[in-house]
């Protein structure tokens, strides 16, 4: 295209959005989609003369940039540097055994970049070189076992892409205190492609004594961290995993080796899994008894309460994503359930009273994240957005006021609850809670 | 457990492996999984008294690891740094206009990491501010628009997880050449989760003119990279996308905006999207006559071939991964098509004589990859290791005498003929050609 074909472009483009008629405006806008004509109309007047934005050439496009492998295993943009893990400071005492969250409000599509997943450790994370690494097999078993990492990789093995959520995740909102990002009130939540070794494979390999009925996974960090899965997740769907989103599992994520239970707690999901011992019942340890029980009104703890039921959120707009003048938007968000796959979600502006079916954006698998969407005609007033989830086991997400009065408000675990971002006329999102 | 459970342990186990009795060991061969009784044993004794190795306690058990967001975006572990992107010096003049390869022998799963997806440039990388970049839609449209990166996000977006490839993917062994890793012979290949908004619903804005039948797709790169695309793909499932495994494009994959037109051509999949022209008929730029035509025996071009039809191949064994004694493995491997869905993938032992039906090992999507696994209990002896693919139109991956008779050796483009490798006895994998 020559520079006077570019000028004519220009002038055609600038009168076309200048003559736009109210009637043009309109069907424009009827068509449902989200552009506005004035939008690109002053993109346009004021940028058409820069250097540096079409119709005239970019400087990048009149020079060569950097050649292949000058990146041999490559980075975001520079652009991007802000999509990053982030921690809350005062939420625990150290950051050895602590937590970093998610940037949910920066990601698209259910896969979450593995550079990006959430961190929780109980002792930091430790450097393991894979070729001394063992996963022992042992207790109530015919046959323990000792396997390198070699070993396993001769295995059968399976790539799945399921949910990894801590049970935390929103713990801090049980008793109404709201934290003023999605990465934190939703970010100790992932989604990746897992490969690895089935459970029963391995158990079946070993072969079960009559009385085996536990599993103790032990991880081996240096907090020996361990919890006890009961034989029939063992041989359901849990997996010994050595890969996420196509390689090696990354160090913060148990390299070389993890255990992974779709749909259940994080925790669960042992890192730098060096040991499943077997037994006939569960064990007791620090991490299943002070820790990652379900304190409930009463005083009564619930243990061993593994699911990570239905829950959602949106992430857009979010107080990461506000909104910034009335207009058509996309209300989107993340559902996920530790039960199986989504059936739907309903989307509520007004708090809860009225709701609208949202329809899925990307592919809806069990276990998994599921991206849902609803255009919306923001007119500019105060919204209460939420989302409300309904897996296929029939499990509607709960209102606050229903979780509490099952559950009551001393809990830091499984908070589902449907979740209320408040957008203010001026387009900025908060947090608030409605029962 | 204490030392001394575990000093029982390890005497019960060296006991056990010791005590294997053939009748025992058989069985233990016949649950048609691969784990030698023998090898465990092995690395038992040899390693049962050092250091570092369970059952003892290695020391990373013993200390404190790093603490949260000492990575705020995380890498993979040192241990894996053999894993990158890699060229081959003589394929090209220079890497500025270059390629890089894939390493698929390391990958797991059907989700490429976007750090290593192969590279392609005819100009280098530019280096784009998003706030800068604009879309422009002009030509045979009622309302030319120019887009910036915020208009386009609020267009309705989906993601769908996706093969990429490069039609040149193989091209030097068309006459007989034979690359001698994995990542040169098939590594400009990829798989990611795309996100962005469906090039029908951004035409449906624009409004097309009644001669509407092409659209120029060109790049913001030095080289403005252009391809012509027919109407029907466009309205069909094209997609302008601005994410790649769930965050932002990296730069060397378009940022901030590419197309994406699923199965096709890697280089239609325009990247820097900066212009999308509306026209009655294709363009003849310099990448699509040039470049990326079919030219055949009798010296005629076929232009605007653009699917990448039925292929596959085998990753493990690979000359990148050899196996090193004889035993029971997985033969494993990839398959795709441009058309939809792989229906099921044969695997032959034999250079095709006979073939045995592979097993998937992954989620099967319409135009991603899809990993196939076998077992196989290889008895130490020369091997010709192939795999063939048929996809949901019941097209079937033709054998390099099959394609040869149609197109000739003329060719760079669309090899897509079943690939051997040679296994010799000392588990040496080497890429051979039968007809």
């Amino acid at each position: 295209m020559s520079q006077r074909e570019l000028d004519n472009l220009v002038h055609s483009i600038a009168s076309s959005s200048e003559q736009l008629s109210i009637p043009e405006r309109r069907r424009f806008l009827k068509s449902g989609l989200v552009m506005a004509g004035a939008a690109a109309g002053a993109s346009l007047s004021a940028h058409a003369s820069d250097v540096g934005v079409p119709p005239n050439v970019p400087p990048w496009s009149k020079q060569l940039g950097r050649g292949v492998i000058s990146h041999p295993y490559g980075s975001p943009s520079p652009h991007e540097a802000h999509v990053t893990r982030r921690t809350v400071e005062w939420l625990t005492a150290d950051r050895i055994a602590s937590i970093s969250f998610t940037p949910l409000a920066d990601l698209k599509g259910i896969i979450t970049p593995s550079g990006v997943v959430f961190e929780r450790y109980h002792a930091g994370v430790p450097d393991i070189p894979p070729d001394q690494h063992r996963l022992m097999i042992h207790g109530l078993v015919e046959r323990p076992l000792i396997l390198s990492m070699d070993d396993l990789m001769r295995f059968p093995s399976e790539s799945v892409i399921r949910f990894l959520e801590c049970p935390a995740n929103g713990g801090m909102e049980w008793r109404g205190a709201q934290m003023d990002r999605l990465q934190f009130s939703h970010g100790m939540l992932a989604c990746c492609e897992w490969t690895g070794v089935r459970l029963s494979t391995i158990l079946e390999e070993v072969g079960l004594k009559p009385d085996a009925a536990w599993i103790l996974a032990e991880g081996a960090d240096g907090a020996h961290m361990s919890r006890s899965v009961p034989m029939n997740k063992a041989l359901d769907d849990a997996m010994v995993v050595y890969a996420q989103n196509g390689e090696m599992l990354r160090p913060e994520q148990g390299y070389p080796l993890r255990l992974i239970n779709p749909g259940w707690e994080g925790n669960t999901c042992v890192k730098w899994l060096r040991r499943l011992e077997v037994g006939d019942k569960p064990w007791h340890h620090r991490e299943e008894t002070s820790k990652y029980t379900d304190l409930m009104a009463d005083g009564s703890s619930r243990e061993f309460t593994y699911v990570q039921e239905c829950n959602s959120v949106v992430t857009s707009p979010s107080p990461e994503k506000p909104f910034r003048q009335k207009g058509k938007y996309m209300i989107e968000g993340l559902a996920w359930s530790g039960r199986g796959r989504i059936r739907h979600v309903d989307v509520s502006v007004d708090g809860g009273r009225s709701w609208r079916e949202a329809r899925f954006t990307s592919e809806v698998l069990p276990k998994a994240l599921t991206r849902f969407a609803l255009e919306w005609d923001w007119d500019g007033g105060e919204a209460l957005i939420q989302s409300r989830a309904v897996d296929d086991t029939g499990y509607v997400q709960p209102t606050y006021r229903q979780l509490r009065a099952a559950r009551g408000t001393n809990s830091i675990y499984h908070k589902n609850a449907i979740h209320t971002w408040k957008l203010a006329p001026e387009g900025v999102v908060s947090n608030v809670q409605i029962s």
